[in-house]
């Protein structure tokens, strides 16, 4: 089983950037730890702050992976074409968010991406990935 | 670990309610085998239609669980009386919604008692609840 | 053929409650004389002040009755808990309000239960109760 | 007794438009049928696509009979000018609505007309009218 | 000198509609005065119902007036039409309103014709036609 | 007859600020030319850039005069502390607007002062004192 | 006299719930100081969770009351049934509110059941109780 | 093939109308190239101020054409009731306009009709009608 | 003690001013009797028409008093400069109304300035003043 | 002449992409047919999933082409940057969807970028390619 | 050269008023440096907390300096009326914020003086009107 | 010290694009006069069309130089991504925008990135780079 893993704008930063909020863990540290908990998952991982590359990776991951974790960073607020994106292949994404959304600003509480994703994972910190591998281990399981 | 779960309104017409969105299975059914695969944790169990209610039985399981999984059903996205009874205690709250409330009416979109969570789980069927479980016990664990 | 009538909060006052717009007659006084008028079918009855108990009387009238006259009074304008219940169940649901909301505050105007109902008579005063039954013998009528 | 039946845009395309929503019967068929269930009651019928002769209608109607059953169609939602004219005459006006408007576009739940009518009849098909005639019988029985 | 009058949707009605709020006097009747007040003025009148016919008499009195004294109605509100058949000629046009717009319901506060008038005289009575007259005096001696 | 004119914030400026929207007439000069042509009605004039001037302006001419008319300036649009200035004054209050608000910023187009004027002349330049005169003269006569 | 108090939701967890927002003391704790301040007067007390007990509370406080303090808690800004069970009885209601609402989320700004109040006392904590016994005695003095 | 175009409120003054919006030639002479350039095509053309008439030239044209052009004018952005006429009939209908409306003002961003169209063309003046016979005639060749 | 009483715009009009809402009592009569009442507090008392001399009159309270009572009149809507003085200075600060508010217009549910107050009394009356009172002796005790 | 066809975000798609709503014809195979249609035009023809890139493509479209093409997809709702590039070049912009973007999402209704394009073709599937390149030969023959 | 600086309400608290915001120097302390730094520049200076008297400063500067460096306070956010006095001098007008006012609260995002201003210099503290300062003259500079 | 500055997009079209609001010098030129008038001051410059590159080249200056001074363009109005970048460095940023956007459509007005940023300046052409220049030194040198 392959899920690729997409992370969104800032997420680069992550252990660097607002620790209070995202925590002091890079993500590269983080994903070391999940590959050694699901080792018969392949895990595919890509970052870009750039909204056209996250359109590229979606629909290049529809033919190459069984799923897709997307933490689509700030563009999850304002992006119809990310949301197309998902729209357009078949496989299915889960949304991720490392801080619960609906205790930050207004803005932050509404998902564009959201809408055409299985389902969301917020709140949880890094753990959230974890959270959504299994989510689409039991996706995949049930076809 | 005591994780104490809590439904909200219609949630026991579940395996009779709308099976296209909410599935086909009941929740004691479910939860039956959500015990069995974490033995060691002690799940209770509520349900209740009415608000009030809810409140009460999350004032009450502050002090009796470690945490606590609730789905508010349709007081969701109004109750300010659960969303102050979760800023009243002080043990870790997780919302869980079967179905992805962002593909539905617009009104599902807003969620009052989500701000005062530690993180939500959506989308998912009733597997959300065991990813809710995963969460509390990392949550637990981390202090 | 059994009809459930089913009222909310305040509706216990009729004829007690600010009779310029209410009326001075109590509910049950009036069903006396809708009683006489339909003899060949059972009216149930019940009223509740609090929104959890008009789901858990909606749902149980699924099962025992051809169909439900329901008047949510203020909650008909905020509870997605009741229109998930009239949703829940296959019986139609007639929605009943005894002034006309259309010409009263900003905030009457829009019925959350109204969406899953079949149909609304309103403004009628307590005539609506007969209207909402002679809709629903139509619709059992018509299968 | 006399009562008038108008109605708006489209209407006399029943039968014809959309049957999902609006049924396979004409207007004219169903009024032989009302007519004749009402043998004491003289039913006026016009129908118009033109807002200002619907307003010209109501405004005759007023004196010439004892009550209005309006379906203003398309007009419902935006026309100031018959609200308008229903305010001017003194006759009762019910407002029927062959579909659960509720349950349709959003901009088919705001009624400009229902505001200043004596009440609504929606939902429930071209039973409707005899539901509206019910209705307006009781309203001049009361006086 | 030439001035069109073009009364709009149930000014047919004054003196028989609401006269809590437009008067117990007919505009024929209040036009013989008026026109006995200003003899060397010529005043055309119409009035209509129909929103298209208002916006075709604008479009006629262009070149046949040297200015119109519009009261749109209930179509103040809403018509672009009519404010569209005002922007096409090039005679000045002013508003008139009987009542104080403002100081009544909330939609009748705004008025789509009035932003393509060249001003509006309202709250006044029927007196506002003469004071619209004045002014239409002063804005063709102004050139 | 005494009548009040009193003019707000900027209308001091008359002349000399944006002619093309204002005219290039002063209001002392314009005033002049209005008093001859009233000769036996006695106008006061006060001029004020102060909003809370413009309230005790306001509540003195209450027993001082027959009627005000008020310009109120840029307070037209925000400020309540006037038009509660005019509801406790019996006298009627008529307000003047230069240019055509509806025609320019969106923000102009709504007037809280206005609601509790008897009515509005507004569009017609500086001619729309002379016009409120004429509406206050015909308000006093009839009573 | 007779003062019957309600509480709302969560006030049951008063002393317990986020002290740096609603203080340290227990209600029943400061209930005590409050009947031995006024030793003349009858202090009813009642807290309900639950909407509909409050509303029902209110309903049974018409007859046996000379007037209710009612804190609706996180009810206050959403619950018509509750306004209405206000509307329906005749005995002054004043709202209390321990807590500055102006000063927290947006949506603590909005009161529905303040509307139909006498008045609010509110952001001057456990004290506002004696502030509304004391406006209550002047209410029922002026008669 | 047949094709209807049916133009809304003051198109008939095109030509006259703000030439530097909508150009200085009238319809009918455009009609003339037009026929020329589709001689194999009969072109039906009607134009009316009213909106009525509007809805009946659609429900007409159902049967009559194989497929409609229509520009509603001001009843674009406001009628429900020509948008209603569209979904009744079967045939294609495509909307033009000839200014571009995105460029203009706010209230003309919304169309009403261009919802139950097939498609819409707009900003190019009267060669916007050729282009919506072009796409009538690819929508009838594809079936 | 010192308390310094604030009065805002129309405030030197009761008595006089809509009776129906603001009573027919003068302030200076009432604070006669509220002088008497609390003989060992010394009241300093202004009253302006004008926003900016309510900011410096709050200004210099600051530093001249122990507490105020502000009635911002109109302002309290509106008024950002008037809250911004309230924050600038470190003494309490409560808000009175002598009318509910909330049972009035829109426009006045909106408070600016209590967001600073530490409390607001509304809807009793020139008790109001009273009860501030009271309440501001229970800060300062408090410290 | 020379026009340049640039196609956004998800545009790559076409063919495999929701075929129920874009057809399953990929562009490229599209642009072919289009070509040899129109054999004395050189289409140029760009595809982005990038904003910044489409801008780029536009600025660059600027001098090397006499006309532009954009189908904007997900942008053209939200893209002040696009909309800016179009305006920075003096050569026509003609805007192209697929969709009927009025029949689909609310938030799909609005385009950011039309309002700066000459005109819109949308609703035509891919022939609005078609459509467009006879728009842009119309506009550059008409100077 | 010179520049008139124009101080509104509360900016007399300087030093004093919540210095984490503010700062802790005085404006008259800040302004002997800025007079030190510039010294063939001519500043003059005044404050008012009064908005009225804010627009009779501007109308005064006009005439007497080359430019204005202008801080509004709590008026920036409302008033038409110092608006309508930037526009009607000639002089440039330069707005100046101590503090970022993006990052604070929501009321505080809208200027409506700025939209008459030439530009716009926030969230600097005092040095802010040094930098305006510098802007002025290259204003006047480039002529 | 160094600053490095950062141009969204259209930036590079500088002295090509719309010279009525952006003037007529290429940035490059300018940066020539600036790097020469603050000669011990090392600029960086990049300029992306990409709000993804933006979101890199803060994300990279936050470690290379002393403070940023940033002009997001199109973007500003829009970017959570850029904003989060700001938020995730910990050096000054300052926003400028060379024309004054209060002035110009609407959706200019509200900045998302401005609101993480120290301030900002605006309105004053290319000098705005200036003037930043100038509030970055100040900022740095405090501290």
């Amino acid at each position: 089983m392959k899920i690729q893993i997409i992370n969104g704008p800032n997420l680069n930063m992550l252990g660097k950037r607002e620790p209070g909020i995202y925590g002091d863990q890079s993500f590269e540290s983080y994903l070391k730890t999940l590959r050694s908990q699901y080792q018969d998952i392949e895990f595919g991982y890509a970052q870009s702050n750039i909204e056209g590359e996250l359109v590229t990776l979606i629909q290049d991951s529809g033919d190459k992976s069984d799923g897709i974790i997307l933490n689509g960073g700030g563009y999850t607020h304002t992006s119809v074409a990310i949301a197309d994106a998902i729209s357009a292949i078949s496989k299915p994404v889960v949304e991720v968010h490392i801080s619960n959304l609906l205790s930050r600003e207004e803005y932050r509480h509404k998902s564009i991406t959201g809408r055409v994703c299985r389902g969301t994972v917020m709140g949880f910190g890094l753990d959230g990935y974890r959270l959504a591998t299994e989510a689409l281990i039991n996706i995949v399981k049930r076809g």
